[in-house]
């Protein structure tokens, strides 16, 4: 499996729970083998969306394996290794792979305060740590630094990174990132975090997205990175647009945290669809209130896809 | 002239100065000249590029009447009110339309702390002291808070903002604004500052971009509007992709202040065209030494703009 | 005049305004005369709590002749160059030197982006243009970067600022100032602008104290520096503690702006004690609603500030 | 143990480490029992003085079991539980007791993106996960956010805490926890963790100091607690500035991270005294350079550290 293999839409599966917090195998069997069939070409569990900061390491385990297991080798298996001391993410990179994922994804250090130097050498002792690949994940809102172009690319070129995951929300960077890349040789493959930007970030030269939404509709995903791949960017632009009036959900909940209303409205859209059971949301986040969700699924309703 | 008037690329123009800091009225003339006859939609005078926050009234006022002047009715002009105070900046706004600018843009306030109604009614009033239409210009770098979708489309319905300059950075927020704007009826033209993302935001529907590389290499952003427009959008891509190498000037100043080096680098380039004389920046700033001012020298002429 | 003439608690005046929003002079002539008989040590007028950001210069201007005026020499007056563009500064600077102000206080640049270097340029330019001594005004908060106890303790050592006013909330970064501006030879007045921690920065070294409550209990600032300099240290926390309770009037105002809210509290609380005829704040800026103006009339009264 | 058994200088032990990054005992226990000779009223172990992000379970284990034998019993043992995921935070929190420490210290969470009720659920299923008392530790430059009064003194009153370690920096929200927590009954006992503003903090009301500086200098910290405790305040600021000239050992590394310059300078002028082997820094901090630990040997030595 080449660095190339990590491409198009690899949504960042949600990790459905049961009401006591426990991982629901059930639903996430269903909802990865559904984003599969849908045509994605990748999953990424255990990032941000999945809710990896509220898992114990048991709990990222059973949901990895689940994963891998649903996917059963018809797609690449991306997976984050979110945590405190590069010790710590050395072996959560190590428990992944042997969970089988193909790729490990991780952050600069968080609560540490590092610089440049500190960050690149946690990087390169988690990439020691696994044979498999290793994305880099810039999130500074999460992380609350940002991964400069100049140490990725160098990583890329020495391969120490195969890919960067971006959420930073930066485009310039992004766009810059692109570039330095390509002047390199394209050792990274890249992947924008940002899921109502997609047609311009495919169009500018983006390898691929983990969008949130696709837990959501995966199929819109496949069909505006075919789109572009065809080169309709009109149509794909189309296809955004009503992606990104899809993603409106995520801002219904009001006077909740990020993190209750972002990945929440994805578990309501998802288990309007049926995809899982339950939207229980990890510990300390409460699930969403009727009155919120209900106007999350008239806008799921409205993108057509809940059937008539 | 209607708000369907403003469109395409309008650069922010420099304001070029000599060397004990007065404007340089002839070179500005030359440079607008250029600008227009290297087919800009319109010139932007007295933003943020153009060194506004360092003018006085004396100098903002001959620099806005000589862009007037230069242009000669030929694109519209657009000119920044920027101020503490919303008195002074409707002052300011006042001040050129009798230098006769066909628009007006205005931020929220500065230095004061200011919540979203406040900045509304500050919107409000500025609109209100004059009679061409009102852009307002989001730039959280200087101005520390983000103005909201909900106020810019609601101003914009009831006729108060024409339209918005986006230096946020935020694209995601950008696209929610265009989506808002045409579910209101479009009442805004949405113009991008973003320089390097040009491609994509045209995609997904920004009527204009604003780029103080427009000052170093206005026909290049012409033809990617073209491009853009023509639906090419693999070769806007590559035209963008050309102008986003040259952009690399900007960061070629290392340990300067931000408008040292931005500013700095647009006037390095400008004058190494001949359309300006001199490198000098408005007090504080010094310009940029000579080493930096080569490697600027460098990048531009590898972008084919000092002939061979 | 000299510099250690500037000491003690130096309310930064409020600006009533009349309902039309233009100053109301007889009020501000009567809050001036009633802080300098209660015993302050001098007055600052165009602060930030003063609404400098909000005034035309017209009114800045009949603001600072009034309170000149009131003042009558009594105590020393210092006034607030706030604005964009150092010409401009400077353009005030002499404005306020010209009305009979004893010092000017002036900020880092607003809106542009400077660095150190470009502060002290603009620092030096200011200064050059007057004769009365220049206070440089830290205020991270509106003006969005720290100046570094380096440049002010050089600058103060050169004879170009005389003082500091810090509104910065940096405790350590004050307690740093003060002992390298002890072991440089104390050219420096260093204010804190923080009015609930008078106590500790007194003890520390602080020469004075610019509280945005001293407009409400004048005399309860003074009593806790009288405190402070009879080496009383424990009388004066019980009175930095019962000034401390007073402060929560800031807090009452829920969802409001930090102008509306703290300004607006204590113009609410001047005007229940009769110093000024109105709580009318600068537009854009509303004054606070009646509910929240009970809140704070109760928390006056607790105080002992409106009789039985 | 009672809350109240919680006050005066704990400092926030070093983890003194060997060459290749393992826990050097030995070290800690000298350095342990040297603070402990030195009058120091508790320690903390595991903060962020201690390295505790950079650390394994296993190493975290082993320093805590290390410290709690060297104090043997003589003065509490504070523990911080800092981690990813409650449940995690719980898990390390039920080491710490295990291991036997008087209180535990917990964030935040890091990483999520939560708002107060979601903190507030957190810090209840901390509390709830052991029998030792917990203190709530507000370090926004880590967590990036900051506890509120009303929730610190809410749970302080419900006895879900027993105290608050405050390293925000923010002097005016301390007066004001100080003072909320007064008017409740004084549940919690409020330590501050700037070591240069001590005399102020204890002035207003600091039940106690987590010093860093305190691992280099812990007599001249039990000196300034005594000389507050006797009133003695001018005494008491006088031995403050002695420490807080000390403290500038955390400013002479130029360009390095944060972690690396302030634990790097504990860590060298630790070692110059003998108290600890080595000045190795935990992965991937590299130590400080010898130019810069000269700089602060020399600083070391002028504060009469080592000898003549």
């Amino acid at each position: 499996m080449t660095t190339r293999t990590f491409h198009g839409i690899v949504p960042p599966v949600l990790t459905p729970l049961t009401a006591d917090g426990e991982v629901d195998t059930a639903s996430l069997e269903r909802l990865v083998r559904h984003l599969v069939e849908s045509g994605v070409h990748g999953v990424f569990v255990l990032g941000s969306t999945g809710e990896v900061a509220y898992l114990t390491d048991a709990q990222r385990d059973l949901a990895v394996r689940t994963v891998v297991a649903a996917v059963d080798g018809r797609v690449p298996v991306m997976g984050g290794a979110i945590e405190l001391t590069t010790a710590r993410v050395a072996a959560q990179a190590r428990a992944l792979e042997a969970a089988g994922v193909d790729a490990v994804v991780a952050t600069a250090p968080v609560y540490a305060i590092n610089d440049a130097d500190e960050i690149e050498r946690h990087l390169r002792a988690v990439a020691a740590a696994v044979d498999v690949p290793l994305f880099a994940y810039d999130i500074p809102v999460r992380v609350h630094r940002k991964l400069s172009v100049d140490l990725l690319v160098r990583l890329g070129a020495e391969g120490v990174l195969a890919g960067v995951k971006d959420s930073s929300g930066d485009d310039v960077g992004f766009r810059r990132l692109v570039a330095a890349n390509a002047a390199a040789g394209s050792p990274l493959a890249l992947f924008t975090g940002h899921e109502v930007v997609v047609d311009g970030m495919l169009l500018l030269g983006a390898d691929g997205v983990v969008p949130g939404l696709g837990n959501v509709d995966a199929a819109g995903y496949v069909r505006l990175w075919d789109l572009a791949r065809a080169g309709r960017w009109e149509d794909a632009r189309a296809e955004q647009d009503r992606l990104a009036a899809l993603f409106e959900i995520v801002f219904q909940a009001q006077g909740r945290s990020g993190d209750a209303a972002g990945v929440g409205a994805f578990k309501v859209a998802a288990q309007r669809q049926g995809l899982i059971d339950s939207t229980a949301a990890a510990f300390p986040v409460e699930p969403l209130d009727d009155e919120t969700a209900e106007r999350i699924e008239a806008i799921v309703r409205a993108a057509g896809l809940l059937g008539d």
